[in-house]
């Protein structure tokens, strides 16, 4: 029996608060030799104020030695294991402009390209398009009509928008028309097995119809799709533990993602600051609620070490606006390592933070790589996170007699 | 999914060189109570240097508790299930003495045994042959045919002997006819399921035509048979890690058990020196290199804790010629404990140094189990090592988008 199997059962209700904070590839490298990490350079009163209080860990994403995406990163935050939940990229877009996947879709990643008259790609994100004129095209995308499947589209930013094939017998196995290079026209999308003869044949026609409907557009007159993929079949957060669930996010691959288990995706917040607002104004009506901020990624993904401690320290400073709402846990964590040394996620394991009353002292006095790694809760796999926080808000029962 | 699974699609090709030095048996303890362990006794100034560089773990081979052989103890260091694959002993044998082991062979151990006139043992060892006597008595046992089966008999060491069947359909469960004791004539093989039928028969014919040809032998005029085994089916570190990896090896055993993961056995090195001779002539060739170090599990076998400790101090003393090589990544770390106060193999975990560019520095200071129980590698089985291996060496792209 997997753990979440068993926490599903478990699982009790009472009138407990539990609040997810996630700064986006937390975890990092020095940038010196013995120099400190980003966390560790940042100046966190507030966290080690909270470290001091709580139980530390340092938690591997998937295993040891992987370096997760943000899907499979965030999925294992939320318990679900990533090497059972497979969620491709194109469901994983879909679901981060908001549209609710059903067991009938197959949801595909578009980006508009630019076509020679022979049909050979010119430009494989059509000059990098603004969204503003981007969108219309994704729009009137919408005319296209193919018998027994309905079709929605949907833009998304720039290039890209999202494509939806909704019809009985849609399988998610269909290649790449994307053939990653310019002067060669793009590829024909090919069903990998045969329940996905019929969603190969739709896209094609999909295909031949925009090709007509964009043909006098000078930069977006071709389209490419990649990442083909069914909605996976996934148990909700009220389902498995009990949980109102409301996420707080500013980027769509998040709300996507939240969205994905069953999260209420609420509001619309640009900034840090408008997410912790919305907290506090959503904070009677859920039992958990994911708060992500993702400039910690963006600015380890730069390789700017600097720029990355700053956005721990902003991070930092809307701690005490969240423990102001005395949640019943609270846990201060990331997907995965982001170190700006490798300007990349990485495999290293993230520092993971819970602060609650029934906290056993673990003796740790800051938040940081190296604390993390004597902390309380050990060296553990993220999927043991809801549990832990499940137990700590008293919504676990003993398990046996 | 299993992690090697996950690894073989994960994995990615470059130019970095993974070292992995075993010092076999390696874990140790005090002798005397409230005292260091062997290597926390020897001095190891240059293994203390890559410690404070690196990161230090304490690894478990199978399980917390589970005491490993030399075979389930090497397979978990190159990352093979050894709860999955179980290499039998006949097998290991075979492969120990060079023998390329096929997917319709069935190897068995054979013992010289002295029998009186009436065929009970006198001797389970033959006084102990000398190997010069003993081999050509293995080599005359070639001579035996058998209808439909092929028979490949290899001499190994004093009494000892390996006989491979080679055949379609002959499966590996055979009891052994060793009785264990003198005074009785050996037992019958005897098929533990209708796969391993045929097998048991080619065994007894080969047990009746070599009693025939042993008759007039003053001490060899009988034989045992222990360990039938086929072969496992194994991926190569090829297929699974994209690695060309060589293993360099004094002893046998360990030569078979890299050649059964698809390794490369290079020179036939007789001293640790000629093991890094070898190492540094071998160099551009290979991506991955086993250095395997026996001496540190014969002197705690011994029960010996200064011999032991004297090896590792020989150990530590080759470090400087293997990082002058510049590996990507060097790990150093044993198959399992042997500690001196036991004589024996034992379950206590294994210190383990990884040392590469891209660790994250965990506080350790010196290469000792004490220390390596608060390393930034945490406490973990051995599988996950080389996941950990390629991920530092670049070798494993991102999980998921």
């Amino acid at each position: 029996m997997d753990i979440q199997a068993l926490v599903r059962e478990l699982k009790v209700r009472n009138e407990s608060k539990i609040v997810l904070l996630v700064a986006d590839g937390l975890g990092g490298l020095p940038i010196a030799p013995n120099g400190p990490t980003e966390l560790e350079a940042a100046k966190t009163p507030n966290l080690d104020k909270l470290a001091a209080q709580g139980v530390l860990g340092s938690m591997y994403p998937i295993a040891p030695g992987i370096t997760p995406g943000s899907g499979p990163g965030h999925l294992a935050l939320f318990g679900y294991d990533p090497l059972k939940h497979i969620i491709g990229r194109g469901a994983l877009e879909a679901t981060g402009v908001g549209f609710k996947l059903g067991p009938n879709d197959v949801a595909v990643r578009c980006n508009f390209c630019t076509l020679d008259p022979q049909g050979n790609i010119i430009d494989r994100r059509a000059g990098r398009i603004a969204t503003e004129e981007s969108a219309p095209l994704a729009v009137k995308l919408r005319q296209v009509k193919i018998p027994n499947v309905e079709v929605f589209v949907e833009p998304v930013k720039e290039h890209r928008f999202v494509v939806i094939f909704r019809g009985r017998g849609l399988g998610g196995n269909v290649t790449d028309t994307d053939p990653q290079r310019t002067g060669v026209p793009p590829l024909k999308p090919q069903a990998l097995d045969e329940a996905s003869q019929r969603t190969a044949e739709a896209a094609q026609q999909f295909i031949e119809q925009a090709l007509t409907l964009l043909r006098y557009q000078p930069k977006a007159n071709g389209l490419t799709m990649r990442g083909f993929a069914a909605a996976p079949a996934i148990e909700s957060y009220e389902a498995v533990y009990g949980l109102r669930a409301a996420a707080i996010a500013v980027y769509p691959m998040y709300k996507g993602l939240a969205q994905l288990v069953g999260m209420e995706v609420v509001g619309a917040p640009a900034t840090l600051a408008e997410e912790i607002d919305l907290l506090k104004k959503v904070w009677p009506d859920y039992d958990f609620f994911f708060v992500h901020f993702k400039y910690t990624d963006s600015r380890g993904e730069d390789g700017d070490f600097a720029a990355k401690a700053r956005m721990i320290e902003e991070f930092d400073g809307i701690i005490p606006r969240v423990t102001a709402l005395k949640p019943t846990v609270l846990i201060v964590t990331g997907d995965h390592s982001t170190p700006a040394k490798l300007a990349a996620h990485s495999w290293h394991p993230v520092p993971v933070l819970l602060a609650a009353e029934s906290c056993r002292p673990d003796g740790c006095t800051a938040f940081s790589e190296k604390q993390a790694l004597q902390g309380g809760l050990g060296h553990f796999p993220a999927v043991y996170l809801m549990p832990l926080a499940l137990a700590h808000a008293g919504r676990l029962a003993k398990f046996g007699a």
